[in-house]
């Protein structure tokens, strides 16, 4: 027999030679963990060392046969791979030497270079001792880590949900529908979920980022709950709490927290979709009977798709505020829309949108007012009022501000939006994982056990790095929030420019996800049972309400520009460049041909290089776009027409200055994190997260001279082998996500 | 005045000089045009030329303050810019110099320029007076052009089409609409449309390439309703044309065609999806009966998502054929499953699939069948029988083979699915543009009148592509249903290999196109009356279904590299890589340098860079496959392992073949255009289709050094500039789709 050939020495070397010499992706920095090893052994003599490090050329690898070899004494050796042993590979190893103890060095390599079980167990003619998942990390403490501060209200609301009237049902009927999920937002009302970012004296906790957490898990249950919850307590709830004034607090907040009072918000139009500051509907002040008067002046003026518009009693509404025949811009009233009997007032027309791609248990309807009278008390005027004497009046005197000062407190909804796509795409992911890991697919070879999907590379390519994305995008998220409600005299715009781009490539990371993971699932992903298809059909219009994405991301791009757009026409303007082009310079210093072809594994997974790379991207996009329209505007082209010319740009720019953010964030949380272990989980995340991010753009790195050829393939391979490299932990992950059994009811996870 | 500063020869050219040198985008070949032109143009005295030619260098460009004065002249002089004059910069070229004559010198520049009025309409400060579409082309030219041989089938079929029994209406309950889809189809039977592919014996007209061209069409009526007519006439139905001998024929198959029996196609089990071969229903023949035992042995092994199994009377099912104890491999056989009044019959359990994400008026099952006899004649035995004296007999003696000369009767159904497929997102492309161009966003100058969001470059890119896309794939379905159909005798595998690939790549791009739609009509998409929402529920299981997508692109790949398989273990296999990789190098000899950074239009748009590009990759992809496969299996990894680690390298190699195929097939289809001017037009169509594909794997072109960063950029801005030259004809471009008024119902579009 061939094994005789090998002293005992090198044999306990042999499957660790076999594993790497195998496998693909072996580069420098790995030979060295291996020599080093070697050197350090002391259960090897010299001449075995001079043998082990000979096999470690990549010059001149081992011959063929010699690896042959090698299968064959493993093979016939007859030891078995058991692979939730801790170290399986080392385990092996010394049974294949009859050892009891696991020998410190081989131990060594195997964390080291990271070798799981599923990336060798194929290439062993032994018998596999198959594990679905490592007990090496515990799902609960993962979720401790994501509920962070709101643990508490969090676990007591999973609690809450865990009732009848919480139990996902097919309704068809969108009357049914629309009645269930009235009756799911009451229980919530009348518990006081609804009314938790409220101040404590109307029944809430002033707890705006606990508020998110328990919004996120509204998905849980169902799209549409979630979305007619933020409708009636977040946007309805939310702009008397914000717009108004002590009058308006008194009067309405308490009752709307406890769904005692139904209402919508009434913002867009049908002619105007994304154009707040154009809508049409007028307010206007009439002295006489010192009242306003809701109108809507055109056909195509009316106010769309406004959620909760069949359940509500009364709306916000956005419009033009005309007092003493001058328009002081988009102001909101208040007006009611029915009486006691839920008869439409006179003068009020409310249509029902009818049946959508999904979120049918939401009743959107169009809204037209024809000269509608409400008292002048009924303007949320905290920024803007009318006073006794009939006369406007503003703190806030630029136009421009007071508007965008109005709208920018609804900049916590968006970060809700993004909060619930992230949810929606949790529940996809903890779903197709539980799947995978039931279902077998077949296989050519009879001698061997049929693979769980999950063992298969695409599908780890799949699934993977968008675990990585959920959790980036949870701390993230997160982050916003507290920023967000921490200290209400932040720099607002800042946070508003971050979230409008955070809440895009999240929303559209959140529909690919689900995409994914229904074709990952097939045929069984499509039936409504399984719960994708309508989390396909909810998180869909995530990229459009709230703001168009691609709307979003321009805003997002302009206001990286804005702080020197002042400048563009300006003799200043230039030296802003020059900064730009200086900060930039610096940063290319460091993309000298070795930098960009550096492709061991240290530099590839250090969050320093993907640190740099990020912000490279961020600020090369931002110079080359501030050029283009400099020249535009120099050749005399109005700025309108200038950044039409730009528009792709700007939309690369609102995502890599996203992306950018996320990760710093998700890096900045992740050393708070106490536990070493779980740090170093969180770390492996992270970087999955970043590489698949430069993965995704190599195109623009290559082109910018960024990274050569040999690290764009690298990058390629870091990324699926990541992904194999968390394999064994993958549903660990899903379960950290923490959504309780009674909301996972698929009947494919079971 | 500035104006006054420039001769009438000057003036002439200054709008011309204005749009050159505002724009983004000029190369070298770009200015050679005009330098040429300056030379011919006889109005121009020689001072005039020397002057024009110092405009056009590169290096050193007109000032800014000139093209500002360019600028000032244009707007002063009050001239219009009118869109749809034949040539409407040369128009307004003379008309600044009030001429009545067009200088055929600056026709020549604006046609080869390839300059629109949407290029450089918000570059002049002029009245613009717009055009919603050119009519340059008409829409019933393209129409006629894609319906080709099938003119008088398709116009036909279009009008049968037009009654109420096809109007579109949301039904939510699955058992209405089931109960419309299924009277949909018994009207198509009854008029003969189900038969179409089927001998005139039987009420067919044997044409199925016209049978795929209104198969197309019911995509316009009713996801629902193709996939039903699919599997009645096309699965079911074909299933007894092709797999059963005459007297399955004179028995079933006119009824067949005419809905008087309604059967399914039982071939997925919940256990097997994509494993045909591994199923485990069993047929076993009992001699002393003489008939056959359809058995379901496990819980798992029910058939599953059978589409019509809730209406049909009999089914065409695949079992393991057991004779005298020996498996004959899978055989199918009909197998009756209920009796006149509809009840099941004994040994028979049908259970409803339930509802799912789309398709709800198609009846999806699953299916047990406890000891179910049927007699020896219901198995379909084209290609194995059992005879008289009870034993099995095959003229296929392989197994293997005649395994895959059943499933490859069923390649017709592969080639309908993608064309369904495509149907779907015509349909979606139609309703986004029409949106588009019906809308108006705003823009912050009031001056200025609202765009149609079809001029936003954004917008444009986001569907011009797609619709390429849609032309180029409407042929190659058409070329391969030809192919297939033509002879029977020809090539099937190679057929076969193609058509899984071209099936993947076309329903994946219908799926993105539509998700593209759906976003680029904003909440209007959203809503069901709007048609895209359904579209996108129903071809979203075309990527899952008739073979997923994942599955069958390692089968088009694997049958790729099949030619030298079989001698990846023998001596032979050395000299197929040497072969290879001199075709290679044959390639990679064009690489050099000046190729891999050659950026001007005449090589760009040439149909022989984008053929080479795409061969090359092709071959590429394959070699590299063929050495790491090669290598796994010299270091003794058996094959079966070794195609699992290069998973992701096959679905590579399948979209690359993929792709190349369908734009030589595109490329031959146009030279076969009579009509010059719209054989330009497909050219063009072609190229961005070209380009589209090359643009969106530039980082693995990048990786191997075939086009360097200039080129990748170059790539990039001539997708965006080709968009936006088609935007004039965009409109002409959706309704050559052909889909009738009275299907194409969606609100949005009028």
């Amino acid at each position: 027999m061939v094994a005789t050939d090998y002293s005992v020495g090198i044999l306990q070397y042999i499957p660790f030679f076999y594993v790497i010499w195998s496998d693909d992706l072996l580069s420098a920095s790995e030979i060295s963990v291996v020599q080093k090893v070697i050197g350090l052994d002391a259960s090897l003599d010299k001449d075995e060392k001079i043998q082990l490090q000979s096999w470690l050329n990549r010059d001149n690898p081992p011959l063929d046969d010699e690896i042959k070899n090698w299968r064959q004494t493993i093979a016939s050796s007859q030891v078995k791979l058991i692979e939730n042993d801790t170290y399986p590979l080392t385990s092996l190893s010394q049974r294949l030497v009859k050892s009891d103890d696991l020998n410190e060095q081989l131990k060594h390599i195997e964390v080291h270079l990271g070798i799981q079980p599923n990336h060798y167990n194929h290439l062993f003619d032994v018998e596999v001792v198959h594990e679905k998942t490592s007990d090496e990390y515990d799902a609960k403490n993962l979720d401790e880590i994501l509920k962070g501060k709101h643990s508490k209200v969090v676990d007591g609301f999973r609690t809450f949900l865990d009732k009848p009237d919480f139990a996902w049902k097919t309704l068809r009927n969108k009357e049914e529908f629309r009645n269930k999920i009235l009756k799911q937002v009451q229980l919530l009302g009348e518990a006081g979920y609804g009314a938790m970012a409220y101040p404590n004296a109307y029944g809430g906790t002033g707890n705006m980022p606990a508020y998110a957490a328990i919004f996120e898990h509204l998905m849980f249950v169902d799209g549409s709950l979630a979305v007619k919850f933020g409708v009636q307590f977040g946007l309805f709830g939310g702009s008397i709490q914000k717009l108004g004034t002590k009058k308006h607090h008194d009067q309405y907040l308490t009752e709307a927290g406890k769904t005692k009072l139904l209402g919508c918000f009434a913002m867009t139009e049908t002619g105007h979709g994304s154009n707040v500051r154009g809508i049409k509907t007028t307010a206007t002040y009439e002295k006489s009977s010192d009242s306003i008067i809701i109108h809507t002046p055109g056909k195509n003026d009316n106010k769309e798709y406004i959620g909760n518009a069949l359940h509500s009693k009364i709306a916000t509404v956005f419009a033009q505020l005309i007092v003493n025949g001058k328009n002081e811009g988009v102001h909101a009233i208040l007006v009611p829309l029915r009486n006691e009997n839920h008869e439409t007032l006179d003068g009020i027309t409310v249509e029902d949108n009818g049946y959508k791609l999904g979120l049918n248990g939401v009743d959107n309807g169009k809204i037209w007012f024809n000269n509608v009278k409400v008292p002048r008390q009924n303007l949320l005027d905290k920024y803007g009022e009318i006073r006794d004497d009939g006369t406007y009046f503003s703190s806030i005197k630029n136009p421009n501000k007071r508007f965008f000062t109005m709208l920018g407190t609804l900049v916590g909804g968006r970060i809700c939006v993004a909060r619930g796509a992230l949810g929606g795409s949790k529940m996809a992911l903890s779903i197709a994982v539980k799947y995978a890991l039931n279902r077998r697919q077949f296989n050519d070879n009879v001698k061997i056990q049929e693979d769980l999907i999950m063992d298969y590379p695409t599908h780890q390519l799949r699934l993977t790095p968008a675990i990585a994305g959920a959790y980036v995008y949870h701390f993230t998220l997160e982050e916003m929030m507290k920023r967000y409600s921490d200290d209400p005299q932040s720099d607002k715009r800042k946070i508003e420019t971050q979230v409008a781009g955070l809440k895009s490539i999240i929303t559209w990371f959140a529909n690919e996800t689900i995409q994914e993971c229904r074709e990952a699932c097939g045929g069984k992903g499509y039936l409504l049972e399984n719960r994708i298809a309508d989390l396909k059909g909810d998180v869909d219009i995530f990229t459009t309400f709230e703001g168009d994405n691609t709307v979003l991301l321009q805003l997002a791009a302009k206001g990286i520009l804005s702080d020197f757009r002042a400048e563009f026409n300006s003799v200043g303007f230039s030296s802003v460049l020059k900064l730009l082009q200086t900060q930039i310079s610096d940063k290319l210093a460091a993309i000298n041909p070795l930098y960009s072809n550096k492709v061991d594994a240290e530099h590839l997974y250090n969050p320093k290089f993907h640190k740099h790379a990020f912000d490279y991207r961020t600020r090369r996009l931002t110079y080359t776009l501030a050029m283009r329209i400099r020249n535009y505007i120099k050749k005399g082209i109005p700025s309108y027409q200038a950044f039409l010319k730009v528009q792709t740009h700007l939309l690369a720019l609102g995502k890599a200055y996203s992306v950018e953010l996320a990760y710093h964030i998700f890096c900045d949380h992740c050393e708070q994190i106490i536990d070493l272990k779980y740090r170093a989980l969180m770390e492996k995340v992270g970087c999955l997260y970043a590489l698949d991010q430069i993965n995704s753009d190599a195109r623009w790195y290559l082109e910018q001279g960024y990274i050569g050829s040999t690290k764009s393939k690298a990058i390629r391979q870091r990324v699926e082998r990541l992904s194999t490299e968390l394999r064994p932990h993958i549903e660990v992950l899903v379960d950290g996500f923490g959504i309780p059994e009674h909301c996972l009811t698929a009947p494919i996870t079971k």
